[in-house]
């Protein structure tokens, strides 16, 4: 019914997580309407997803450069680690503030049923940094979910007990997301880790 | 916080309609996240807002050359005109396949606080159409809006008594938008057009 590169533009909007038919129809109508500037800039502003984004080389943050503005940070203290799922995560908790030490993105979780090992994961690098880097407290802040559970308890064996490793309190409800959860609840989740 | 061209990329999903800060982070993150293939055909779809679609030369319809494939359907019968603000109001109006005209797209409605008049519209080659080609009936089948009601009067004052003009029946809500609207009252209102 429409031209063949409209109907691919409202196939491809589909594939944006949530997005249906007629929110996909939406986009594309609106964004076909837009000034021919404005187009522009969102496509180039698309072009990252060709192009990369960096990663951090120390702990997997979304990065302008090989090390991230957090790990470069001589203010913070870099013998806590707070170790997350996802670069979202960190923004989360970096919004509430409380949190001054640094972070380890394992970029996913163990999920056996996905197909995902323990080495799909960036854990053997969290465990270098924890034997090389003076490490006092590590903190698994990943989803309450049954993944997140076994990957935080797979970890916890293989540090061992030479580290004190923590987890968020639960305020966070079960089976929810952390980047979802509301800065007061992940305040009070911080503060009574345990 | 993140990048700067992954920041830019959450802002410009953030241009979409309805879309805010959370859900442009959500599509930023799951686009980054998808295979390189799958990146590259989202970015190449969207080269079509760049080049443009082709829009029908008679009708105004979207089109993938000059005619349109409603107007160039000798099947369909050319002397029964519809009138609609966009084009996805003929998909709207062609999944109920009870209309076997053709259609001629405004692109738009008279909307004099927004600056929009008469002749930033397809209003001009309306009458041409009209004065030209063998109309029986145009049929107005704008939003039932405000803006919507204006143009519809407008174009009638302008067509005069020589032509049928009738409009879509009041099932669609007032206040509504024609394409969000279900198959089975459209159908109803365009069976009940007075
Ligand atoms: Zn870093
Ligand atoms: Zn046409």
């Amino acid at each position: 019914m429409y031209p063949n590169k409209f109907e691919n533009l409202i196939l491809k909007f589909q594939n944006l997580p949530g997005v249906g038919r007629k929110t996909a129809e939406r986009y594309a109508f609106e964004t076909l309407n837009w000034e021919q500037q404005k187009k522009e800039e969102f496509v180039n502003a698309l072009q990252v997803l060709i192009d990369g984004v960096d990663t951090c080389k120390v702990c997997g943050n979304l990065s302008d450069g090989d090390i991230c503005s957090i790990c470069s940070d001589q203010n913070r203290d870099h013998t806590l680690l707070c170790v997350v799922q996802s670069p979202k995560d960190i923004l989360a908790i970096e919004s509430i503030q409380e949190y001054k030490g640094v972070y380890h993105v394992l970029n996913g979780v163990i999920n056996t049923s996905k197909g995902i090992l323990p080495e799909d994961i960036n854990i053997d690098s969290l465990v270098d940094r924890i034997n090389k880097d003076e490490i006092n407290e590590v903190i698994l802040a990943l989803d309450p979910t049954v993944e997140g559970e076994t990957t935080s308890l797979y970890i916890e064996k293989l540090i061992g007990k030479d580290v004190l490793v923590t987890r968020l309190a639960y305020g966070i409800p079960m089976g929810g997301h952390l980047d979802y959860t509301d800065s007061l609840t992940l305040l009070k989740a911080f503060q009574g880790r345990k």
